[in-house]
Parts: C-alpha cells; sequence; structure tokens
C-alpha cells in the first residue's frame, strides 16, 4: 500500500566549508518510516550546500576541499560586489541540490563505501534538509 | 490516496547561452495538480540543456555563464567535427538533465533563495520540460 | 493502481574509464513493469561510477574522457596514498549517482538524442546498477 514521509533534519555546521556525513540521519528516518520498498529523496533548502553521495575516507574529505577548489574562488565574480560568496553558488550548482536512493527489504540501498553528504560551502550556519520516503 | 500528474512545458529561448527561470510555471503546475505531500521531477529532453536550482540574483546569472566557460569552449572536440556544440553537451552533464524538489502541505519546498533554472546551452531553439508530481 | 518495481543490473566493464549505454536495459525493465504513467530512477551502488544522460555520438564518448581530464587526474591527493583513485572519486561525484527520467504512455521520456550512460572511472570491474519504477 502506497505511503509517503516527510521529515525535516536541521543542522549547525561549523565550518566555512564542511562535508557532513548525515547517512544515519537518513537511515533513522527510512527505518522508522516502514518503507519496505520505496525511494528516499534528500533534498537541501540551501543555495550555497549541497548533497552527494561518495566514500567517507578522512583523505577523501580532504580531496572534496580539492575539487572545490578548481573552481576559482575568488574571480571577479558579480555576485561577490554584493555578497562575497559566489563560489558557495557555483559549487553548490556543479555538486546539486538533491540526491536520490532505492529503499529496498526496508534498508537504504547504499553500496559498501557510499555515504550521503551534506556539503556546507559557506557556513557557519543552520541548514535544513528534507528527507521524503515514498514507496510501500 | 496515490496522484501522479504530469505536465509539458514548451518554451522559446532566445540566447546561445541562457538561464530561465521557470519555478512560477512549475508552481503553477504543482499547484494545479492539488498535490498536498509529494515530489516533483523536472526533466528537460534535451542534450544541450539542464535543469539546475539556485538563487536568482543578477549578478549571479552572470557567474553562471562564468561556471561553464571553466570548461574550455574549444578545445578540439571530436564532436566538433560534426556539429560545433560539445561544450554544450559537456556543460549539460556537468548541470544534470532534471531537479527533484519535495511538496508539502500543498507548496514547492524552495528554500527562501532558491529558483528553479532551465540552462539553454546551445540556443536559441524550441524546448520541452516535463513536470510531473507524485503525491497525494 | 500504485505499483513499484524494482530491478538490478549486474555490469562487467572492460576499461579504466568507460561510457556504456545501458538505455535498451534500462528500457526493457520499464516496459516489463507495465507502468503507463510514472517515473524512473536509475542508481548506481559504487563510489567510482556515475550515471548521467546525453547523446552517444562517437565523437562526444571520446569527448566525455576529455570532461574528466579537467579535473587534474594527479594532484597529490590525500586518497592516493591509500588507494590512487581520488580522480574517479572526485569525477563521481561531479557526475552524480543517480538520474531520474519520466515515463508516459508506458515509454521512458527521453529525447530524440538522450541516452543513458553508466560511467566506468575505476575499471574494469563487476558494477551494480538499480533501476526503479514508480507509478501506475
Amino acid at each position: 500500500m502506497y505511503n509517503m514521509n516527510s521529515t525535516i533534519i536541521s543542522l549547525s555546521t561549523d565550518g566555512e566549508t564542511q562535508f557532513i556525513d548525515i547517512t544515519g540521519k537518513v537511515e533513522d528516518i527510512v527505518s522508522k518510516s516502514g518503507t519496505k520498498e520505496g525511494t528516499a529523496v534528500i533534498y537541501t533548502k540551501h543555495t550555497t550546500t549541497a548533497l552527494f553521495i561518495n566514500e567517507g575516507e578522512r583523505g577523501l574529505l580532504k580531496d572534496y576541499e580539492r575539487l572545490l577548489q578548481f573552481l576559482p574562488k575568488e574571480a571577479g565574480y558579480e555576485h561577490d560586489r554584493i555578497d562575497s560568496n559566489a563560489h558557495a553558488h557555483l559549487s553548490s550548482i556543479m555538486l546539486g541540490s538533491s540526491v536520490t536512493i532505492p529503499v529496498l527489504k526496508g534498508s537504504l540501498q547504499l553500496g559498501t563505501w557510499q555515504r550521503i553528504f551534506l556539503a556546507e560551502l559557506d557556513g557557519p550556519r543552520q541548514r535544513r534538509v528534507i528527507v521524503q520516503v515514498i514507496g510501500e
């Protein structure tokens, strides 16, 4: 029988740039929803954050910062005239505002090394992420 | 009760590169669908357009062009031998072909500064975007 | 009437970097699901692969490799100290772990030139992709 469950996660970020592993929180929401087969959508409501899925190895967390640095941080952006965070907006677009993950047999179908990260790109701030589980 | 609604938006683009705010059109479709809690998927049917979510500030619209220019426009691409728009295809892949946004209490859950953009990367052309609202 | 169908595709990749057109496999799954109107989610369970939608022209397949090369392959990444594939992880993040495509009148709504690609970024390996069709 069709069911949909929507939950908001609130987070305080600590750094200007930070990658926060929210996998446990999302898994709890999926578990509590009682969904056996379905799809989870995780969505950030902010234009200077992003969501992505990858490995949580400590070295890689440093490399994710490098990925963002391949976009020049200061490049005479127009937006920097009114708010000096154009780089955070452009990084958010490159990474994306949502991730979608299947749920099977009651479990989020992350692969062995996959973790869900909220990328804080212009912190520290208070942030809100929506988790929706649709299915049965 | 489960319900799904699918609508096609047709758009004429004006420029070679253009960022078109389609938020109002998507909000109208969500409203007309009568969905109270659900998920909206917005999908572009073209390989030289993309969809993304970010702020509509006038300076940032210029900066979005800069983001695309960090991918070299002419670099002896193989595809340019038959159709000189490889850069548009690569930009489309970097940005993505769809966005997914939760609907709660009958409203698209965009954050304060979030707007939905269709990126025209090889215009001007006639373009088609599908909006689907699934929920109840 | 609401219905959800989940199928796993298993693939053996041949190259270190390879773009595999899985459109036919996904279309078969959508067709067998009997879904008339719905949404298909395609998801990769690996941190060194990605999914994207674009054209299958032979020259473009070479250009997709160029896109990845704009991220430096060797740049003293921290992760390369334990596993020399940081570039594959960063490429995966840039491209994304899933694609979402509408289904209408029983057909996947790909545009004329759109094909679905699994990007192998650290092969050859055995890979698993989940295809979910939700709808009616």
